[in-house]
């Protein structure tokens, strides 16, 4: 008696869920040390010790009825907002104010926050293949099309030939997500400015608003000096969807932000939708006490050096192995090809040897697998023999 | 360029919000002690000592990894879960297991995951007059219809005959809310028998199934030690909504849980659903610490004297105004009638007194107006002589 849209979801309900409750289930029966599970992206690097003090500190000192209440608007505690823009201003030297920031459920609820405010019924969205599979969800939830632009398999880049030819009428928003899930892969300052350029000229080209989104919870996690640029300085119509998940460790917290700049097309007619669909979503705000407790640790990282080492590890390990994948430059996942076409039978046979991995089928890019390196050193390096013996199988 | 939805849901967003927001600006220009702010449901007691002792044990005592981590399941810690479904058995002699709770974002999130999981397109949901105004954006968002039964505005109980008409083959779920916001009215055991009984013959008769859902963030708020029966033992088709926004003051914090139980018709399949609609609204899971947290408090209660008081206060105080009411037995809402048709006008007049009142138009029920007693007790002392003056404007 659910719903009919519910029936298709939870069949094709996430692979990287169901894997992810599989290597739980393997831990308990062969020990979760014997188990090699890269199924999610749940960072192995704990919160910083200052967010420890900051939830102490704030417990300590704020009156809980204020502390536990509800904020003043349903987009967050002004000077949350107000540190958060701060912060941004002096990294990316935007000018950004407390009122362009609203604070969100995290990553995952500031998208589904801007897709409703957005998006009418068969608004097209473009997304670039591989993408992270809870898109099409999240472009289901407010009725809208999934527009797949194919993968460059040599290069995991944006294939921008095809995103021009793909823009229509209908186009209300296109998805970016650097450093990507799932390749590692980050878009340069040049990819940037020719998606900025193809989008404006689209704009001026139907007369409509095209809504560069981008998704960047992996923001902070880019290695060898790789430069992330600030979207918004490149195309005005940029709203930016950030999560503290990986930054800060905070993955189940649920706390994150969007930015509407200033110079969006009716910002102030959008955020004041984003308010809205913010409490109609039943969200209503974001967790209070970690408002507080992220805008007290704004200056603090994680521990890139810890993903750095195994990404290094891993990517030389399984290239000694013979398989064959582009050098992750961000986030804490490697692409991988499969040996065989049909990767879901890879990661099958894969199980044998504990190793978990999610098909690239649920990126929409099949013929890969995906290889979370978020976990500790260890299982880095007692994989690699692991991953060997599966290697022999095919090559 | 925002949704056309967004459009009429940004012009007829929250009054309760608009007049919250208004009472902030206020108490700036008079002094906080000057405005009698009834508007929100923002509760004045504190959480218990035992959340601030909580959430500081579960932060030094935890792996940080694990308990900021994602879930193992979407729909939370089993071990949450499990102390939940305890805690209501021992209560109201129910046998709920740790499968049957799913922790949510608050009762707003609940409300959406399952309304997500049920509707199909122009599904009907019944709800009783004067009922939350957020039903109606609940409901539209997953592009259900609302199908109103209108107030006996001489008990504010549920006007049965009129429900058991308007029940028809499209009818999906019934929202019932009890303790009552705005009316401060319980249901008793012999209203909910009847409406279960209404709910299995009309089950019967077309075949389908409808599912009733007890929204209950006001469960404990009950005076003069009436009885607020546990709806679940009535009805095998409820799936109960519930918060600790009010229960222990944290709203801010949105946590929150749904039980389905066995009794639900294939009650796994709304499991599955239940937990695939959580992740895919953006939500992912319940905030992890707050789980912990109110897991450790979950035999904790409120300061019910406090609100008591304040109740009996303030509705023996309007009474000698010579306003009209039905004397509140939970919650902590006062629905007063308005002493001229237009209630909204009313409202606008006792701002010239500094008080804040929410127009009974916000929950379908023009001609009253709620008063949230959740306030400080000098508030509501302070209020009354405003509130005389303003009476004697009209008596």
């Amino acid at each position: 008696m659910i719903a009919e849209k519910m029936k298709d979801m939870v069949k094709n309900s996430s692979a990287i869920r169901a894997m992810f409750e599989e290597g739980n289930k393997m831990a308990k029966i062969y020990g979760a040390e014997n188990v090699y599970d890269f199924s999610l992206g749940n960072p192995n690097v704990p919160a910083p010790d200052a967010v420890k003090t900051a939830i102490c500190d704030i417990i300590s000192e704020e009156d809980p009825k204020v502390l536990h209440g509800y904020t003043n608007t349903n987009s967050g505690y002004l000077e949350v907002r107000n540190t958060v823009a701060k912060s941004l201003n002096r990294r990316f030297d935007t000018s950004f104010e407390g009122k362009n920031i609203v604070m969100t459920v995290g990553a995952a609820g500031g998208l589904n926050v801007i897709l409703k405010t957005l998006l009418n019924p068969l608004d097209e969205v473009i997304v670039f293949s591989p993408y992270f599979g809870e898109y099409r969800s999240y472009v289901s939830n407010y009725d809208g099309v999934l527009v797949e632009i194919s993968a460059d398999t040599d290069t995991f880049q944006p294939k921008l030939s095809e995103f021009e030819a793909k823009i229509t009428k209908k186009t209300k928003a296109v998805i970016v997500n650097t450093p990507n899930n799932p390749t590692g892969v980050v878009y340069s300052e040049d990819t940037i400015c020719r998606i900025s350029e193809i989008l404006m000229q689209k704009q001026k080209e139907y007369g409509t608003e095209i809504y560069l989104i981008s998704d960047e919870p992996y923001r902070e996690l880019a290695y060898d000096g790789v430069k992330v640029p600030y979207l918004t300085q490149f195309y005005d119509n940029t709203i930016v969807v950030y999560s503290y998940s990986k930054s800060l460790s905070l993955p189940g917290e649920r706390i994150g932000y969007l930015v509407i700049p200033d110079e969006v097309s009716e910002s102030e007619e959008v955020l004041s939708a984003v308010n809205v669909a913010n409490r109609i979503l039943g969200f209503v705000n974001a967790p209070t006490l970690l408002q507080k407790a992220v805008a007290r640790c704004i200056d603090e990282q994680t521990n890139i050096a810890y993903y750095d080492k195994n990404r290094k590890t891993l990517y030389e390990g399984l290239k000694a192995c013979g398989f064959e994948c582009v050098k992750p430059e961000g986030a804490f996942y490697l692409f991988m090809k499969s040996p065989i076409a049909n990767e879901k039978k890879f990661c099958e046979t894969a199980k044998k040897y504990h190793i978990l991995l999610v098909p690239g089928s649920s990126f929409a890019c099949p013929g890969y697998v995906r290889i979370a390196y978020c976990v500790s050193y260890e299982t880095i390096v007692n994989s690699l023999p692991e991953f060997r013996r599966l290697a022999e199988e095919y090559f």
